[in-house]
């Protein structure tokens, strides 16, 4: 069994998948070798694409990371995984819902799933899926689809550090989830209306269509046409035209300078949600009880009690 | 018009409306004015009572929210609402839907409605969200209901946050949705069916009856019987059993200091979002392009330049 940080490193560069398992799981918990793995794989690191799928709840959204996973190894394309799952603080782990559908890839090696739970609060969720993100883009994987829920501020963090977004929808949603969809209009590089087998497919593709000439008008043009797709992943129909969609998207994106931009997004992203959780944890340890004492007790307001706080770390900071 | 701090805050201790939304603005604004005021009006905060109201897209939130601010109306009771609405950074706003309904209180000054975005990153919606309660509870409102959406992480804080949490579900609802709802249900005080004339009542109540069954086994019992309840909020049902229910278990709250407890947890969480705001304020300004750079580079991995940047602030740092 490998045990230290260097041999996780040189396993999981050579590709394998214990090695790929071990590391996040250091990282996930917070093992300080998590952090040596990735000082050693870092340099190698800066191909994968890394494509978001993401919508509101009820779109069929594992179904279609199961057809594109489909799709892309049967173009020999290494394909990894990380599926953001609400999950449950008290069952203590995911409902896993039709996800187990995907477990038709469990024993493909060019196929590696990561379930995340939603657990854990600043940036918990941003901070594992990139690290696990680095670790697939050293071993060799050639795309990596985080598939998430598209309601909440942290999701749709996650969604916007992707290279590509894929924004799924379907036939029939009520308008308030109409209006959660609305949030991720902006971050849409691909559209698909899947379910498109479904009464209530024409109106579903019209109203994406006005939206996302709405859209066009508001945000400025970059080069990039986006495409409106219908699939119905569930036989497996659509998957091709969204795969070339994607790999469309790869090619505008390294013509424009958009992928390397991106990726310095991504760091600078990565870099801002360390350092609010070593800052968090370093404040939840330091903060004492008397304070908060003072302001349960109403003599300090909380914006004063936080300004003392801030003050205690920022007034002496050797940050250039 | 009141201009000054002082007179906004006299203002809005009288229960002035005018006052209230100026404040809230400037707390929005981050104007300094605000925090002025909460200092000003914090000593006679303490009393309001913060009802969570949650659950999937599509429960009928909002539609249950205008029933229950009817209902303590009716009982000479006033009421607040915070609606956490999923926005559009394109659109410029929020999506209201069916909370147009509850435009029928617009001219009751026992009413206070506040639609937030989930704009912003970095607990945003916590802090808006905890300033305006201090606000509606130096106004005098008895009853501030915070309305969201029961979808990721932010939108758990901000639940997690209430002295009661209602959570809303519908029958027919796939399994996705339960799923997401799952995250939730240690939350939850009092549970609601809504749309319980609908096809399928009988079987969402049952799970929901397993559900609360399961937790009775994980969660150690506190006293406090979680009811389960129906409603069909749209035709004005089971509005009166909700807020009995809520009352019941507010009485439960003051009885086993619970009130105190919950109200002293707000305080600490409260004051964590504000210092996690400013400092990440201070980190974004601070850390260099320099820095980012070798990132993208890849000649610095990302966890080193975090704890870079993280040692920087807490080296030499006066927290006790």
């Amino acid at each position: 069994m490998q045990q230290t940080a260097a041999e996780v490193a040189a396993g999981l560069l050579a590709g394998e998948t214990a090695a790929g398992a071990r590391a996040i799981r250091w990282l996930d918990d917070r093992d300080a070798r998590g952090s040596e793995v990735l000082a050693a794989i870092y340099p190698q690191t800066g191909r994968i694409h890394v494509v978001g799928v993401t919508g509101p709840p009820g779109a069929g959204k594992s179904t279609m990371t199961d057809m594109l996973i489909g799709e892309w190894r049967a173009r020999g394309k290494r394909v990894a995984v990380i599926a953001v799952d609400p999950s449950s603080p008290f069952t203590g782990g995911a409902i896993l819902g039709d996800r187990v559908r995907m477990a038709r890839h469990a024993l493909d090696p060019g196929v590696f799933i990561r379930s995340l739970g939603t657990r854990g609060q600043g940036g918990g969720l941003s901070r594992s899926t990139h690290d696990a993100a680095l670790v697939f883009d050293a071993m060799g994987f050639d795309v990596v689809i985080v598939e998430t829920v598209g309601v909440g501020q942290d999701e749709i963090d996650v969604v916007n550090l992707a290279h590509t977004t894929v924004i799924a929808t379907v036939p029939g949603l009520g308008d308030e989830v109409q209006a959660v969809k609305a949030g991720l209009m902006e971050a849409g590089d691909v559209f698909v209306v899947n379910k498109a087998d479904r009464d209530g497919y024409q109106a579903a593709h019209r109203q994406m269509e006005m939206m996302l000439h709405l859209r066009a008008q508001a945000v400025p043009p970059d080069g990039w046409d986006v495409p409106l797709l219908r699939a119905v992943a569930i036989d497996n129909q659509g998957g091709a035209e969204i795969v070339k969609a994607i790999e469309a998207h790869r090619t505008w994106l390294d013509r424009a300078g958009e992928f390397a931009r991106r990726g310095g997004m991504r760091a600078r992203e990565q870099v801002m949600t360390l350092v609010r959780d070593e800052l968090q944890a370093f404040v939840l340890e330091h903060v004492g009880d008397a304070l908060i004492e003072r302001v349960a007790q109403r003599r300090l307001d909380p914006h004063a009690a936080a300004r003392e706080v801030a003050r205690a770390l920022t007034e002496r900071s050797t940050l250039a």
